[in-house]
């Protein structure tokens, strides 16, 4: 599947928000089950949303120990228009070639490589798999 | 406390960004206590984050079930900088006249009546108790 194919669970109108350079914020559940609220950057490929996350951060811990995760993210165009995908991180990848945050820095900044890696950082792509949405605007 | 004072909660120098009219994503727990997340707009008093809800939206009964939430804006003059407010709910308030919702209205879209209101909504007040920040940036 593309980017440019509809997904069965995106609704229609929705999916070009998926290409935007708006941030997606991600709610995740906290080691007692709180929920933890985290704007990132992102991708979507045409199946999951991927956002980069290195392996000290909370985010990437919860998600080990819960997988259910929601994002929100609103048209940059148009405040009143937003949408919710409520799904499940189906899968996380090792970035060792740093290739995804690259590849978000290049979104995002228009830089070729991210420039804030620290050494030592070890970095992960999140994929998450949408099941439900809910929305706003037209 | 006037919302120019220093809240104990949050941190000296992020304090700006609850004035802003950011759009601020709502992180709660759904019945089965799954992630959830919605932008809304919201105003600061100094010592809470309010934001408007009816009485119908699943937001609303979420956190009458599980109070806890967090709430995450980005400085719309700085995407690199954010701030997350985790907290609870610690008291929802009646708005039969739209006091408030109104009130936001001003804020958001510069008019003295909320044009989206529907005869019938109940609109409820909520008030978060920030317990506890992360954020980023400058």
């Amino acid at each position: 599947m593309t980017t440019q194919e509809q997904h069965p669970v995106i609704p229609e109108g929705y999916t070009d928000l998926l290409g935007t350079t708006a941030l997606i914020h991600v709610a995740t559940l906290g080691p007692n089950g709180e929920p933890q609220s985290t704007p990132v950057w992102f991708d979507w490929d045409g199946e999951h949303v991927k956002f980069s996350q290195t392996k000290t951060r909370q985010k990437y811990r919860n998600v080990q120990r819960d997988p259910r995760i929601a994002l929100s993210l609103v048209d940059p165009e148009d405040p009143y228009r937003y949408l919710e995908i409520r799904g499940e991180v189906t899968k996380i990848e090792d970035d060792p070639d740093l290739d995804f945050i690259n590849a978000m820095a290049k979104k995002y900044l228009g830089m070729d490589e991210y420039p804030y890696h620290q050494p030592g950082d070890e970095r992960v792509v999140v994929y998450v798999e949408p099941h439900h949405t809910t929305q706003m605007g037209a």
